[in-house]
């Protein structure tokens, strides 16, 4: 075994300090001299024609400058949600934008919004999965669903999914995809026990703290544009810019700016618009959402409804599985159901199975990438069933998950083998922890306890680096890859264990899309994964290069050379030694003899390395109001190698977090309408350090076969079995399985009022 | 003979539009919210002991927020002109800054500047070469000089100058080499013709259009700076800021903003000065120099006086050269007489020589690069003497030069052999030139003709650029090299021949030091030479990688293919096709199985390639005003290879005027006290439109062996020889040898009054 220098030491983030003082320089705090400041006008239907728009009133409002609206701009296909622009003739969802008002401040903008006056003949609008799903039901594009991929879900590995069914008739199903194995019916006639259930969890929101926000500044010098957004990924935003105006990729510079949150919802949703505006305008504009606008029209999680039927043999064989999956997709097909279905029928071992994936688009803000897309939705509907059958196999539920996960090699749903992976391995982490050992103590308190399991493939995409030596011995690593949750930290990590250098002497900079080698976006638990791949190699091209000029300096072989404290010496000959700055200042002098140290790494790897999380919740339900309080909560994970274990734990707290509020708190209410009902954080419940238990991890390390050290993506994982882990544990305490997402004290009420389901499985452990 | 595709059309430059409709941003173009405009107290005698200072009415002047003096700055021992910084206690020159006072407007930082009250005990000060050699001068550095490298000597290839004889004795003396070669009393023993003249060159200034401009912002979230600068060399910035401030290179970035000419004068000047303001303040600073602050206050050409002595038998045979050159340094070593001298001995073969360099200290700005720092004073020299001696052996000037003329392979000065370069060629263009041939012509109309021919070692240093395909098929090369004089246009017909695309489709990225592949100064002549070699690596790598995915796709051997028309295509069968934009593509996006294109070049040439120029001026002396004016100027020029005849034109027709400059106009003068005369462009006469004469270029082709495609490097060669062309040609039309530069009307008329000299050799042909 390797000994490690930089990677595994627990390093607080380079950029952390910058944070927490607030030095550091977000999108909306980049002062531009000369900039108009945008506001949006949102629809106040979900579904209306545009009869009249006036905007007299708005442009005569003391600081407007212009107020744009579809009429001003190119008529652009709507081939991504980013695209619909301002709407033109029809609104699809309240709160979609049908002008813009440019003003020299935020207050004139917003004033001039609201004297902003249209005329709208209202529609029937199909709100909900039911309605849109009807016979006769509104139609969100009567004149066939503008083509186009959706970039955010092949973000999170999702592109394994099967190949959607074509959904081409006149109706709201955008897309429907169905997977099957062996001989469905049979398993079921098979089985000694059917478990069978219909899930719905919540349209659930990012909820960065930073709202989107971007601003655009034209170049005179060659025509183009500069953009500032913070965006998870700034290459495809410059790709969406370059196709939206007509511009070649390099003519466009977007430099993504730090991002105060972005949990996928920041994949770039309204830079077109605002560069559209900049150019129309030939100034800079800036559009930075509030904290309504972000809730009425941005790109959150969809809600989504899960059928699930189960069937098992009494001695605990699993022998069939069918399920449906409908993904309310909003207002613009994000073509995700598919892919859900293929989750749902991967994680665990059954020999027959049928699952059917269908998009429904509805009168609501199209649904988005959202942390591990999908998973927590399926995760908490299949362990659900899982736990429930289990139980009424009067099986050990974790013993029961051990008996059937899947392990590598095993077929996922589409045949693949799975990669090299460690469910089982977090699930025996979870059973050797005393929260899971000593869980009769805690039942006998009163609590419940419950457990689950999930994880994420992790996605994959072509990624390069560059690395050069600086005349003061100092590492430089070149990326673009925007930082998220430490990422640039663990760069700064793998380049200093690959170079031979402490950690400190590693600079990495992030560099815009004009000079930055290419790097997909920060998201799909891919970054490091791929980016860090990249950036080995690159340390090691940038090591080689440099111990090749100090071999011809010191007269000695390379191989025959090492790099400690800054040194590279001749091993053996302690007198044979030459610091790194010198070497570097030799490569960059009027007349150096030797070329300056500057390497590139480039990668594609293809192979996926899924990362998996146990999670065991302890609860206690208040049987009179219904409330659930989350007393623990135990995060076992597996992530290959653990670079920088304290950034680790931050991705494994903070997503435990995320999935605390899908289980208990957080959903987008609509009313029949479709407006909006919870446009504040006072509506939209997010759960704050109150409501945040003590938790605790356990890092568990597979080694990938590909990553960087044997590195996997994390930060998804952490979100997918949470849901599921407390709805098992409110199972456990109250008798009771809860079925829709979030678990308010009401449904948790109503759920006490029925009669007990029989003793949880855990009891029976 | 390889057939170029983008290489050798001529072909405007990129930035050309946008420079001239002024969308080009310069350094002082740059809005920064809450900057502070700087303004320098300059010093008002040559020498003085500061005896006290007040700044109170300076700081009560409104928008006044600071004004710093030596005591607010950290004591930098003053290694290089540009830690001088503020003066500390004594000034040594007039114009020399003594405080810096910040304000919000241009205007307050001006009114504030007259407001500081400054105590000098002035001193008694050596501005001349002879008082600063005197007995007894007042020295400008009594402790002895701080020593530091000079940067911009070696930029333009003065590396090859001998050894610096250490001259540490008190003195103004900074240093002084001694070359020779032979036995030098028993060549002038066999000369049966002796010239000897005593030649002087003035102090002349670069005269950028821009003024030196910098800008620095503190960065909250590293605590380093970001530096706008018109700059040549944004890394040698970097190097002086991160040892001036103490922080890592990596914590600097230097951004080179278009240079609105450079000629040299711009390798960094008042960064550090800047920087420490706007980090004493924690505020955005910029200082723009004025006219006035530029001319009293940056780093011009030196002043010079040559005495050249060379020895020839009757038959033509050289026997013997002996010369002294002094340079006037001005406040602050730059230590290049040796180089001069160097110079002086390697252009003719001369089997014994001793040439003599003495740098020598005075109360006045530092001396520093200018376009091909000293040729034009040593071509002067050089060529006047031996075009004297052609005319007192009755040969044919252009023969005799021819005869004498250094080849590949003959000793430099310091014994090394030349290197491959066309001095003979371009004299054989001129010979060939219809104005030499009818030169008799021109007499008949009373007007003279002389000739000259010098050259540039050029520069060589470590370089790398990066070279990236996007996805519309564009590639993009990132470099780290300041554009001037159209370098930029030039490396990207360099990657566009090199990778095979129409030269429209790449771009070229200036980074800034915090992204770009290290390259050195854009200054002598050594850009094209080795950044552009790096290009043409990078680029081909680039299509290396491009036409492996190609061939992996194209199911066919990477060396069938061929690149035509931004298709890759199997050679002989038309049918299978890849566009470039597809295989990009292929590599960036979501589960992409090829890595990006992403390739780099390193180099680190040593060769040198130099560059020679053979001019013809043809004049017209008013005998009674003494006014010359050049009615023709022929400029034959070895260029290696011709990659944009367009810009390689316009960097011939710059430095030929800036030879007639030297020749006829500029001078920076001094009174006794050391005062600048000079403060204007109405005092400081720069030949413009109506003093430039029609120009002919022609461009000779002798392949470089190392440039890209046989390229060398362009700019200063053409500035080298015009001055002695221009003696040559009064000499021949007025029958007196002027040994003064600028040939003033009162020089000539002075002159005039003297005997004629004999007839020109030019006559005796």
């Amino acid at each position: 075994m390797t000994e490690f220098t930089a990677i595994g030491r627990p390093t607080p983030l380079i950029d952390g300090r910058a944070r927490v003082t607030g030095a550091t320089r977000f999108a909306a705090d980049r002062p531009l001299p000369g900039l108009l400041h945008a506001r949006l006008v949102p629809s106040l239907y979900a579904h209306a024609r545009i009869e009249a728009m006036d905007t007299a009133a708005a442009l005569a409002t003391p600081g407007v400058v212009a107020v744009l609206t579809a009429s001003d701009l190119p008529a652009v296909v709507p081939s991504s949600r980013s695209r619909l622009l301002l709407a033109r003739g029809r609104v699809i969802f309240a709160g979609q934008p049908v002008a813009l008002v440019l003003a020299t401040s935020e207050a004139a903008a917003q004033d001039g919004a609201q004297q902003v006056r249209v005329q709208y003949d209202p529609q029937p609008a199909a709100v909900t999965l039911d309605e849109a799903l009807a016979e006769g039901a509104p139609l969100v594009w009567p004149d066939g669903v503008p083509s186009g991929e959706n970039v955010s879900a092949g973000a999170h590995g999702a592109d394994q999914g099967a190949a959607a069914e074509a959904g081409k008739q006149a109706s709201n199903v955008s897309s429907a995809a169905t997977q099957t194995r062996g001989d469905v019916a049979a398993g079921f006639a098979a089985a000694d026990v059917i478990v069978e259930r219909v899930f719905t969890t919540a349209m659930v929101h990012q909820s960065s703290l930073e709202t989107h926000t971007v601003a655009a500044q034209p170049d005179p010098a060659t025509g183009g544009l500069t953009v500032w957004s913070s965006t998870q990924a700034p290459f495809d935003v410059r790709q969406e810019l370059a196709e939206v105006l007509g511009l070649p990729e390099a003519d466009l510079r977007v430099i993504a700016t730090p991002v105060g949150g972005g949990f996928g919802g920041k994949f770039g949703l309204y830079e077109p618009l605002v560069a559209l505006a900049a150019r129309a305008l030939n100034r800079p504009v800036r559009l930075s959402l509030t904290r309504l606008e972000e809730l009425l029209a941005t790109n959150p999680a969809p809600a989504t409804r899960l059928r699930v039927r189960l069937g098992a043999r009494r001695d605990g064989e699993l022998t069939a599985l069918e399920a449906e999956v409908q993904v309310d997709n909003g207002c613009y097909p994000f073509d995700i159901a598919g892919f859900f279905g293929y989750m749902l029928a991967s994680f665990y071992r059954v020999p027959n199975f049928s699952v059917r994936g269908q998009d429904v688009l509805t009168f609501k803000p199209s649904a988005g990438a959202y942390r591990a897309p999908g998973a927590p939705c399926v995760i908490f509907a299949l362990d659900s069933v899982m736990d429930e059958m289990a139980q009424r196999l009067g099986a050990d539920p974790l013993e029961f998950r051990l008996r059937h996960a899947a392990r590598p090699g095993d077929p996922l749903a589409d045949g693949d083998p799975w990669p090299g992976m460690g469910m089982a391995e977090v699930l025996e982490a979870l059973r050797d922890h005393p929260a899971w050992r000593e869980r009769a103590q805690a039942r006998a308190r009163g609590r419940g306890v419950g457990i689950a399991v999930g994880g994420w493939m992790g996605g994959t995409e072509p990624a390069a680096a560059a690395c050069a030596l600086d005349r003061d011995g100092r590492l430089v690593v070149h990326i673009g890859s925007v930082d998220l949750t430490g990422t640039t930290t663990g760069f700064a990590l793998l380049a200093a264990e690959a170079f031979g250098l402490p950690a400190e002497k590693v600079r990495v900079i992030i560099g815009d899309t004009a000079t930055a080698p290419y790097s997909g976006a920060t998201g799909g638990s891919k970054v490091t994964y791929t980016t860090g791949a990249a950036v080995v190699q690159a340390a090691r091209a940038a090591r080689e290069q440099t111990l090749a000029i100090a071999a011809d300096l010191l007269e000695a072989a390379a191989e025959d050379l090492e790099i400690v404290d800054g040194l590279v010496r001749v091993r053996g000959a302690p007198g044979k030694t030459l610091k790194l700055a010198d070497i570097a200042r030799k490569t960059m002098r009027f007349g150096g003899q030797y070329a300056p140290v500057y390497a590139h790494g480039r990668v594609a790897e293809t192979a996926h390395a899924p990362g998996f999380s146990a999670q065991l919740a302890e609860v206690e339900v208040d049987q009179e109001t219904g409330v659930v309080q989350v007393r623990r909560l135990v995060v076992a994970q597996d992530v290959g190698r653990a670079l920088n274990p304290l950034a680790i734990e931050g991705q494994m707290h903070g997503g435990a977090v995320q999935g605390l509020g899908w289980a208990l708190y957080e959903q987008m209410g609509y009313d029949a309408q479709g407006q909006l009902l919870t446009g504040t954080w006072q509506d939209y419940m997010l759960p704050g350090s109150m409501e945040a238990p003590a938790i605790e991890t356990v890092i568990v390390e597979v080694p990938s076969e590909h990553g960087p050290f044997g590195a996997r993506g994390v930060g998804e994982a952490p979100v997918v079995p949470t849901a599921a882990a407390i709805a098992n544990a409110i199972a456990d305490a109250t008798g009771r399985r809860l079925t829709d997402l979030p678990m308010t004290p009401a449904r948790v009420c109503a759920a006490l009022a029925r009669p007990r389901e029989g003793v949880s499985s855990g009891r029976s452990a």
